[in-house]
C-alpha cells in the first residue's frame, strides 16, 4: 500500500498497516501526550524516543527571556544528571546495565532523548526515559560541574575545522534568523547561563502536551500506553483529560533572503574546509523530492558528480558531498570538500560549475533511474534500524504532522523528472551565495571565486 | 547450545547451528579459497567481505622488497579504480544504483572489501567485489591521480588531533614493532610509491589460498558457492583443486616490552587529546575476556569509572574512555580523553590512579553483574547488523580459526571474577607506560605525571 498518514492533532487514534507490514499506531493521552508506535514483525529490539518540539532556535536572546543561548543543549545535559528518586549514576547504571544505548540530542527545532535496548528492557527504559523528563532537580552543583562539560564539547567543535565550517556556513547563509545560531551556543554564552534560566527553560517547555514518545521495533502499543501512564504516576504532572497536544510550530516560507558572503576563518591546518550553501527548501515543501533526487545526482555518493569531478577525475579531495537541510520556515542546500589550500580556489568553482550544469543541461535517463535506485536502496536498508523508525515518527509527529511510509516515499521518487532537477538546479543557482572556508586561506585565494550574481 | 567452533585450515566442510537459530557454513574450495557463511533467518539484505590477512604490518621498508610503507592501503584505494571490464564509474554506480553501502577497510594485520545490499543484490555485489579482487588494473594514470586522494586522507588525519594522539600511541607503545607504523604511511612514504611496488604487492598477496569471503544475513551457503565460482571465471586464476588455504599468521607472546615515554605534540588547539597506553593481551590470549569486563567498568559507558570520576565528578573531560586491541603478537591498553591543557595533568593522574584501584580493590558484585550486563546486551544489540556478524566470522577464519558464538561468549564472559580482574589490573600497572598529549602543552605540564615505576 501507499500510505501518506496524516497526524491530526484534534484526532486521539490512528491505527494501520505501512509498507513492509509493520503497523502504525498512534495515541493521544490525557494531557496531550502523544504516542506513536511501528510494530516491526520479528523484531527483539526497540528505540524509544521522548520529544519536544523545542531547539536552539526557540532560544532568546534578551535578558528577560527565560533562556539564553545554548541553554537548551543545557538543558539536555542536565536531564541525566538526577531526579528524587535516581542519581545521575543510576540513571547511567541503568542504561550500562543492560547494554542499552541512550544518548539525547538537541537540534535546531527540536531535543530527543533517546534509549535502544533489548525487548525485555523497553519498560526499563520508558520508565527511566519518563522520569528524567519529567522529574529533573537540576541540581546547583551538578549544574556547575556539567557546564565544564559542555565548555569541553563546545572546544573539541572549535577544534574540528568540519564543525566550525558548517556552523559559519548557516551562519552566512540564515544571517540574523534564528536557525543562524549554533546549537550548542558559545563559550561566553554557556558562561552566562544561570541554573534557574535553564530551569524555567525547562518547566516552560516539559509538559505534557507538548510530550511526543515515538517507538519502533518489539513494542505492542497497548502496553505502551499502559507503560508510559505508570511511568507517569511519579511526575505530579497534572494530566487533564481535555488538554490537547500545543499547535506544531507554523510552516511556511523563509522571510529571509541569504547573503552573498565569502567567509575565510583562518587555522593552521594542513587541509581546507570549504562549504558552499544558499537558501533551500522549507520542510512542507513538496519539491523536497526533488531536492533529493538532486543531490543524490550532485553529491550523494561514489558516483555522484561532485565525487566523480574532484575525486575520481582530478584527486583533489578525499571528502566530497553536497546536502540540503530543512527546516519549518527555511532550508539550507550545500556543498563541502576538504582539500589543500592550492586547490581550494579550484574545488569551489567546480562546485560551482556542477550545480550550474545541472540547471543548463538535463540529467539523462539513466542517470535519473540511478538516483531512484540509490536513494530506494538506502531507505529499505535504513529501515531495518529501529533507531530510523523512531526518530522518522517523532519527527513526522512534531514537524509535518504526516508520516509517509517506504511505498510512498518510493512513490514519489519515482515521478521526479529530469526536468523537475533541472527546474531545481536553476532555483537553487540564483539563489544568494555563501563560501565558507576553514584553513590556511584568506580572501584573496578565492579572488576569483565569485559568489554568484553580485 | 554454546558453540566455540574451529575452523581448521585442512577441513573443507562445516556446518552448524549457533545461538539465536543462525546457520553457519564454511567451505573450501579449489585454489583454497574459504567461505563462510551466517544465514540469518528472516534477513531481507546482506553483508559480503572479501579479506586478506595482509596489513600495514606487512610491509618491508627495504628497497628491494615488494611494497613501502602506505601501500597496503594505496592499493585498497585502487581496487575501486577498475578492472578489464569495468571502470572505476562502472564499480561506483553498480553500488550507488541499488542504494548498496560500499567500502573498504585497511589494518595492521588484514583488508578487508566490503559491501551491504539487499537480499536481491548479493548476486551483483559479489561480482563486482571478485571482479575488483582479481582483476584490477592499476592503471598508472588512475594511481598517480589516487596518490593525491592518499595525501588528502593524510592531511585529513594529520588535521585530527585524536587520529595524530592514536598513532603516536602506538608509536610509543610498540616502538620499531611493524604495529607500530602508521596504517596510511606518511605523506613521504605515499610520494615514493610506485606502481610496480604496488602491483607486485597485489599480485604477492591477492590470491585464491589467500581469499577469505564471508557473509552473513539474507544468504543460502550453496547460492553463495555458486556465485563465487561464477565470479572467478573471468578472473584467469589457476584453481589447484588439491590447494589448501596459506596458513595463519603465527600467534604468540610479543616480543616487545614496551617504553615508558612522554610525548607532548604541540598543536594551537583548544584541547589535549590525552591517552595513556601500554602492553596488553594478544589475540589467542584467553585472558583477553577479563580484559573485556575489565574495560566496560574502566572506561566502557556513561556508568565506568572513568567516565564518573573524570566527566561526572569534576566536569573536565566530554570524551573519555578506556580500550584494548589485540594483534597476533602484541596488543595494547589504553585510556583516552581531551581535557583543557590546564587540566591534563590531572586527568592522566587521574587515569593512572583509577586503573591502580582496580588493581588494589577488587570490583564488587553488583559491578561485575553490571559489566556482564552491559557487554552482553550491547553484543545482542550489534549483532542485528550483518555487518557485524560478517566482520566476526572473517576475523575469525583469519586470526584464531575458531568462532565463538553469543552464547559461548557470554559463558566465558560471566566465569570472569572480581579476583581475575584486579590480577589483569596488577598485570597491566605493572608493564612500561606510554603517554601522549597532542595539543597546546609541552613536557614540563606533565612534570608531576610519572610513567610509571622507572
Amino acid at each position: 500500500m501507499n500510505a501518506a498518514v496524516p497526524f491530526p492533532l484534534d484526532l486521539p487514534e490512528l491505527d494501520f498497516e505501512a509498507a513492509g507490514g509493520t503497523r502504525i499506531r498512534r495515541s493521544i493521552l490525557p494531557g496531550g501526550i502523544r504516542i506513536l508506535s511501528e510494530s516491526v514483525p520479528g523484531a527483539r529490539s526497540a528505540t524509544i524516543g521522548f520529544w519536544v518540539a523545542v531547539g536552539s532556535r526557540d532560544e532568546y536572546l534578551a535578558e528577560s527571556a527565560v533562556s539564553g543561548q545554548g541553554s537548551t543543549h543545557f538543558l539536555e545535559h542536565l536531564l541525566f544528571k538526577g531526579t528524587p528518586s535516581r542519581s545521575a549514576l543510576d540513571i547511567a547504571v541503568a542504561f550500562d546495565a543492560v547494554g542499552g544505548d541512550s544518548n539525547a540530542m538537541t537540534a535546531k527545532e527540536f531535543t530527543c532523548y533517546y534509549a535502544k535496548v533489548r525487548d525485555q528492557d523497553v519498560p526499563m527504559a520508558i520508565g527511566v526515559l519518563a522520569d528524567m523528563f519529567t522529574n529533573s532537580v537540576i541540581d546547583d552543583s551538578e549544574f556547575e560541574t556539567e557546564r565544564g562539560v559542555i565548555l569541553e564539547e563546545l572546544s573539541h567543535a572549535a577544534d574540528d575545522p568540519g564543525d566550525v565550517a558548517g556552523n559559519a556556513l548557516f551562519e552566512s547563509v540564515f544571517g540574523t534568523h534564528p536557525l543562524g545560531r549554533p546549537v550548542g551556543g558559545t563559550p561566553e554564552t554557556i558562561e552566562q547561563t544561570t541554573r534557574s534560566g535553564v530551569w524555567d527553560h525547562y518547566r516552560h517547555h516539559y509538559r505534557p502536551d507538548e510530550l511526543v514518545i515515538s517507538v519502533a521495533g518489539a513494542v505492542d502499543h497497548d502496553d505502551l500506553i499502559d507503560l508510559v501512564n505508570q511511568s507517569l504516576e511519579g511526575a505530579q504532572w497534572r494530566l487533564d483529560p481535555e488538554a490537547t497536544p500545543v499547535a506544531r510550530r507554523s510552516l511556511g516560507a523563509g522571510t529571509f533572503s541569504g547573503t552573498r558572503r565569502l567567509q575565510t576563518i583562518a587555522r593552521p591546518i594542513e587541509q581546507v574546509h570549504l562549504m558552499l550553501g544558499m537558501p533551500g527548501l522549507v520542510a512542507s515543501d513538496p519539491d523536497r523530492v526533488i531536492v533529493s533526487m538532486l543531490n543524490a545526482i550532485l553529491g550523494g555518493g561514489m558516483s555522484s558528480r561532485l565525487f566523480t569531478e574532484i575525486r575520481e577525475r582530478r584527486g583533489l579531495a578525499y571528502s566530497v558531498y553536497s546536502f540540503a537541510g530543512a527546516h519549518s520556515d527555511a532550508g539550507m542546500q550545500g556543498m563541502y570538500a576538504a582539500c589543500s589550500p592550492r586547490n581550494a580556489a579550484e574545488v569551489a568553482q567546480l562546485m560551482q560549475a556542477e550545480l550550474q550544469k545541472l540547471a543548463d543541461v538535463p540529467v539523462s535517463d539513466e542517470e535519473l533511474a540511478r538516483a531512484y535506485g540509490q536513494l530506494s536502496g538506502r531507505a529499505a536498508l535504513s529501515l531495518e534500524d529501529s533507531d530510523v523508525r523512531m526518530s522518522l515518527l517523532g519527527r513526522a509527529e512534531i514537524t509535518l504532522g504526516e508520516y509517509l511510509d517506504l511505498d510512498e516515499n518510493l512513490r514519489r521518487l519515482a515521478s521526479v523528472t529530469a526536468a523537475d532537477i533541472a527546474t531545481m538546479a536553476a532555483r537553487l543557482v540564483a539563489q544568494p551565495q555563501s563560501i565558507v572556508a576553514v584553513g590556511a586561506v584568506d580572501d584573496d585565494l578565492f579572488a576569483n571565486v565569485v559568489t554568484n550574481k553580485e
